[in-house]
């Protein structure tokens, strides 16, 4: 153990759709107290979905914090309480349309760990069904297919620049020895 | 190209310490408008510090937004401006005294796409040469060596809860070919 920050007070500034903003006032190690700002976020879930033959499906969207197209493996807020695997394999649903046989946990880790409490749990799904989408409202997803390989180059290349896809290439390649 | 989500109007809700919080009026897809909460950070910076014989050295330090002791590589925030490559070596030197011969580019990502501005730059250090640290004001941290081969274990144990830390263990290791 370190130094555990004890919280002596705790201020909401906004409760928004998708997030939280606290600023927290801690104990500090010198005997002091600092500020925290936190963000609370009810966490996310991603699914690196595989096919037989080692491709993976991924999501081209527009985001807005980063103003461009990203490429993503399918991904979502998981709903309070809800269980991470049952949030996973609903966004896989819903932005690809595949339902899965088997659905295996990768790793889950926080996404940003300096001030927000967002957790991505990270699933791999196998046994793929295609079927219908259904997107959120106001999305508009386009669906890519990649080898693993190809997607493993891509991030040595820079081309990839979502950590949570970046993350689940390398955790699939290394499961797979590729 | 999916669809650019132009903003309409842009609201600043909070200027903090390290974070700014917005909210944007959209267009999207279907011709109607939709508010995006982004925070924006002005990024990130951390170094996978590697010794010659394939040692990392990690830091251990309370989190608040975890509420707990997280096991990171050196990290810390890039100044406004500044060339994250200075950032992180800044970084490693005041949380583990050491300076680099050595230092390359492996990554560079946005660590939670969804609603953050925040990009995480991730550089390998080698050439390490032992010096003073000089720790920010009220950090409490602890130094920790691993071999790369341990850590790999780590992540997918599920000990390594930090995402930028998965991250640049699982590029050192298939840099490295480990």
């Amino acid at each position: 153990m370190t130094f555990e920050e004890k919280t002596i007070s705790s201020e909401t500034i906004y409760e928004g759709k998708i997030l939280t903003l606290r600023k927290d006032l801690v104990e500090v190690k010198d005997g002091g107290t600092s500020y925290r700002e936190i963000i609370e976020h009810s966490g996310g879930v991603a699914v690196a979905a595989v096919t037989e033959d080692n491709k993976m499906y991924l999501v081209r969207q527009y985001r807005k914090a980063a103003e461009q197209d990203v490429l993503e493996i399918p991904a979502g807020r998981r709903e309070h309480d809800e269980d991470p695997l049952v949030a996973a394999m609903r966004e896989l649903r819903e932005e690809t349309g595949f339902t899965a046989r088997k659905i295996s946990h990768l790793s889950s880790f926080y996404a940003t760990i300096g001030y927000c409490t967002e957790v991505i749990h990270v699933y791999m799904a196998t046994g793929l069904t295609p079927g219908e989408t259904d997107f959120d409202e106001h999305e508009a997803i386009e669906l890519e297919c990649y080898s693993v390989e190809e997607l493993k180059q891509m991030v040595f290349d820079g081309e990839i620049i979502d950590g949570k896809t970046i993350t689940a290439i390398l955790l699939v390649a290394a499961k797979l020895g590729l």
